[in-house]
């Protein structure tokens, strides 16, 4: 007997931005594997198992997930966000072609959600309204030069940025040496929004110009958006200055 | 009297997509204006007023949305997808610059939605798992040049790329001329997603290659998702195949 398999996307945190869809996947399963506090977002029944693990298990989540699928269960791995960005989508795919052959049988079904830089985005104007480039800035899973030439080959073809993993204990100068590559490329004055728990209670945007950007101002959490050459700044007399990328484009 | 304007995201059209902060919005708004086919989604009161307007006045709806809530009305603009990319937020922003000063102190709510990308990305695997691009097609809006330089240098940096408006009625032959440019970058068998409707019940999703990706494939609501180098495609008998793109980069 084989059962199934749910990778849901919880949203940036607010429940307010949990699908219908994310939420009954929840409740169909027995079992909900993930990041602790993520799971610390849903109300589990007392015949639902919760199956905490750190941030950084993901392959071996993602196998204890499928394997226990396999067996029959039905299952739920949940991520923040939306599953496919960075998170536990890619995880449960290299997990299943690495994996016995059984797992490319399972019924697999994978929840999308609200991720990071759109809520973050929400909260300023629309600073990825026209192209832009979505990069994870560590370098656990790709080397840094890597991600540098994929930094200035962004930033010069006109695209505006958005940043995750920016920084970590163990990724502590990575964030400034990016800002100081983009730098190179963009005005002193290309609008940069650090956004932290967009949408919760204790959310923390700020939105600042690339020259004064402050690498301490972004942990694990944060998603920074940097805009492209065309990004504008309006400002709001008592309001927050609003943060666009047009819909036209010069060139 | 200042009234209130809403800047909605839908989601990519299933009823389980839409968030609860949306379903708020649109229930405390007296006028909602919108693209119809988007306007139709929506269950509205005999007190809730519609007006619809066509997909390309973007501006002009915007412009209509910051009068009435200037007027002391509370507004409601849905796009589908997440409003924040290639939809109605960058329109508001761009109005509200450019109109009467008293829109700037207009109260303004983004609300994001689950963009089609990541609906599509969803229902094949994790295509958009690591480092991507997200491209608008429209020549309408940017000159051509800027398109195709932008997809060189996105595909030859390593992003995935996913591609909005692909094709109109005017537009029919620039995803052709895309997909030439990008075969001339990235190898023949480079994973193509066409998404239409994800989620929906009329729901088209047709994996393929780069060598054999069909620009008739596509059309205005079409989201095009074109792998990495990295991008890879599991086998599954009797299922779909799952394309996803590793959280690690070799580079």
């Amino acid at each position: 007997m084989s059962g199934k398999l749910y990778v849901v996307g919880l949203g940036p945190g607010s429940p307010d931005q949990v699908t219908p869809e994310a939420l009954a996947a929840v409740a169909a399963s027995g079992e909900l594997y993930g990041y602790g506090p993520y799971l610390d977002r849903l109300t589990l029944r007392p015949d639902q198992r919760r199956i905490a693990s750190d941030n950084r298990q993901e392959l071996s989540r993602a196998d204890a997930a499928l394997a226990s699928a396999a067996a029959g269960n039905t299952v739920c791995l949940v991520s923040g966000g939306d599953p496919g960005v960075f998170a536990m989508a890619a995880a449960v795919c290299e997990a299943v072609e690495a994996g016995p052959s059984e797992w490319r049988a399972l019924d697999i079904v994978i929840v999308p959600g609200v991720t990071a830089m759109l809520a973050v985005a929400a909260r300023v104007g629309a600073p990825l309204g026209h192209d832009f480039c979505v990069m994870s800035l560590s370098d656990n899973l790709k080397p840094w030069p890597v991600i540098t030439a994929r930094l200035k080959a962004a930033a010069a073809a006109g695209f505006a940025i958005a940043l995750y993993n920016p920084v970590s204990r163990h990724r502590p100068w990575q964030l400034g040496e990016a800002l100081e590559i983009l730098r190179a490329i963009l005005t002193a004055e290309t609008p940069v929004v650090f956004g932290r728990a967009a949408g919760r209670p204790d959310e923390k945007i700020v939105v600042t110009t690339l020259a004064q950007a402050d690498p301490d101002l972004a942990d694990m959490a944060t998603c920074i958006i940097v805009g492209s050459p065309e990004t504008r700044h309006v400002a709001r007399e008592g309001l927050p200055d609003l943060v666009y990328t047009p819909r036209f484009a010069k060139g």
